[in-house]
């Protein structure tokens, strides 16, 4: 009874098991667009009685398949401290606490809930080779955050000594500065804060010249390391082909 | 006589199918252009009437087109629900509504006269690289644009609680916030809406940092995909002239 | 002597011909910072002076240059008419129309100086492998940049429809649309337009996802086809070692 | 016993070398986020002590650590003149600057703290495959950044003779057109300056088009180049393994 279960449950390469986990990704789906929907300002009570039954009855299923996920599981706390036991488990628990807690606190708690949406990752059967992709990068990535860390304090810095006298508000120290930082690195430059002295656009120039490089990098890498992983997927396949 | 034409239209290694293929292509763009001109606010009335000529003259050519393409084709059926049978069709289809339904609702099937631009593509005999590499990465860009599409939730569902008390206009729920998050995830950052909270400038902070990459790396995916699928294809060359 | 001056000018491999091209270069540097200064909206009279003087200095040396380049070519017609050739004589011929032709039209003719620019890549020696990229990855540029043409005719006919009743100014016709479509799709995002009717947002947000890919997938083709074309030119050397 | 500290302070394979190394790492990062802390506007009397408490510490230890660094090391001058010697030089000046020059220029100085930060990549030793990269594609980042400089230059000269009439406060020179240019062809778009005049659009339209593609070159091919880097190392290592 309980091997049948898990068969259901953790794998999904027969029949019941793939229903099963297309029944639950489903479901988190209507779970995620019934809390947006639950934002709009301007609901009808109608609407949000309907709200909360479609989120009751999302919150049971859920709680019975994280209950079950726990029974079925050969290693049960392992499961239950693995990252997606930890995602199953916040994506009931807001509304539990939502019970048990004074409700004004609820709102706060209501967040979590978007963690669901990482419970449909878990379905995706590719993830293995962007695995390998990681860790054939690692030591790559790790390097580029932490030049694009420095990157981003010097820039901040820099621009809090050129700015800060023209533009006491915006660029009032270098936590402030580090806003301008990210939004002019990363490109999205919404246009809220910018240099306006000589000398910080100046600085903003060489910035961008050697920044831009450096933030956009790592995609180029992540990119080719997952056409690498690929390649050793596949000469994988061939090596097991040719021994049997 | 039905061979002869099909050599015409649906090949282009003769020269009469190149003639034809030209021909189709430049009355494409004349039509487009036609149709761009059309929108201009301040048109004469002799503008309007040369312009209404030259769609005229582009409806018929195009319907002599698909009928012959109908008429031509060794299996009809297949032709006209085929990716290109339908652009076909939809580029003509909203003229003769124009004559036959009540022409106030004109404008609104005119939008379907830009899909004439897809017909271009048709045109090209690069495509097939594209197709390999398109099949080479499907995996990935399907993975891809899954964690994109969780990203915008989680940017948008993140950035609604901490800026909706700050800005109830901007972000006024998670629907209004999923234009922040397309603005700001694709670097385009109009400046129309942007956090204004320390919790949200630090949200965005962290949104950025990992955004950047997961959106801009399918562009890389494909890159590399191409450069693979031109290699396979010249060691296919290759092997194919050692044979002979 | 016409073979050794052949040398200095054409030939960068002996002393003098490098002398020769770094003299060159350096001036051209020195116009083109004049050009820029000659632009800013105080000048005194005595810089006036002085720029008119460093201009007429250059042009003089520019036009020896380009007479001893057409004197020493073997086939001077060929030179007359190749890239560089338009681009030397383009750099000294706003100044002779500016004796010549009425000084009001002055101020357009100007501007060809900037093509002066152009003649420092001419010095470079790292371009072969760039010509070499350019051939392997010319049908995919031709056919990306036939695609971007087409997002953005589409983007722009869409967004016209969506937002020109709604900013009936910004959105005035298709063309007036191009400048949106360009401006979003490059990621640039100035901010003076922006779609605002929800129909023109969700518009945008599948251009965008789209979009963004297809915009940034030649730079990544350039990438990878310069990193192949080094490898063809490491395996000839490899091969002509292993021929001596 | 010099012996010793250079084991100590000069290598980190060992226990000592390890922790001393963290120790100065852990005391960069807590100078640099006091010197973040000292640009807030508000800080009360209280917190400015402590700061100054924590920055008195912090010089002592890395001037201790400068001179060690200069006694163990087997050529001291060497040392000082590389490139990190110079960075914990800078680190450190700007405090004993302070305490002889005048107090109110002390503000100048300061901001060479922030070079502090440089100093904690010494520490990462993933940057020999960097260097490797930057050999490889050393040639072409110099063609893209000379390209990139005229790009620019063409950029800023051609819209300031479109947009210098129709906004002469924004385009007033060439050299104020280099901010317009260095945002756009980053695609930063700050919103800030951008063109108005329909000549100004069209040029802008193509310079989009063609420096999209070559700013984000650069990018790529550090990319491909760190991965040519990691295969030529697994390569050393396989070779050295086989040998062995």
């Amino acid at each position: 009874m309980k091997e049948k279960l898990r068969k259901i449950i953790e794998e999904n390469t027969n029949m019941k098991g793939k229903v099963f986990d297309y029944f639950i990704q489903i479901l988190i789906l209507i779970s995620l667009i019934t809390f947006s929907i639950e934002t709009l300002p301007n609901n009808s009570e109608q609407t949000k009685i309907i709200i909360q039954n479609i989120e009751l009855f999302c919150v049971i299923i859920f709680s019975i398949e994280y209950l079950l996920r726990v029974y079925v599981s050969k290693k049960p706390l392992s499961y239950i401290f693995s990252f997606y036991g930890i995602v199953d488990l916040l994506a009931i628990i807001p509304f539990y606490l939502r019970l048990s807690i004074d409700l004004r606190s609820l709102r706060a708690f209501r967040v979590f809930r978007i963690f669901r949406a990482l419970k449909l990752v878990r379905y995706n059967k590719a993830l293995h080779r962007f695995r390998l992709a990681g860790k054939i990068v690692k030591e790559e990535i790790v390097l580029f955050l932490l030049t694009t860390g420095i990157l981003i304090f010097i820039s901040s810095a820099g621009i809090y000594f050129f700015e800060n006298k023209a533009q006491p508000e915006t660029f009032s120290s270098i936590f402030h500065s580090l806003w301008w930082s990210i939004v002019t690195l990363t490109t999205v430059g919404y246009g809220d804060t910018y240099p306006i002295t000589v000398g910080g656009k100046v600085f903003t120039f060489f910035v961008l010249i050697i920044g831009i490089g450096i933030v956009t990098v790592p995609a180029g890498l992540v990119a080719t390391a997952l056409s690498k992983a690929r390649e050793m997927e596949e000469n994988e396949t061939i090596k097991t082909t040719a021994n049997t």
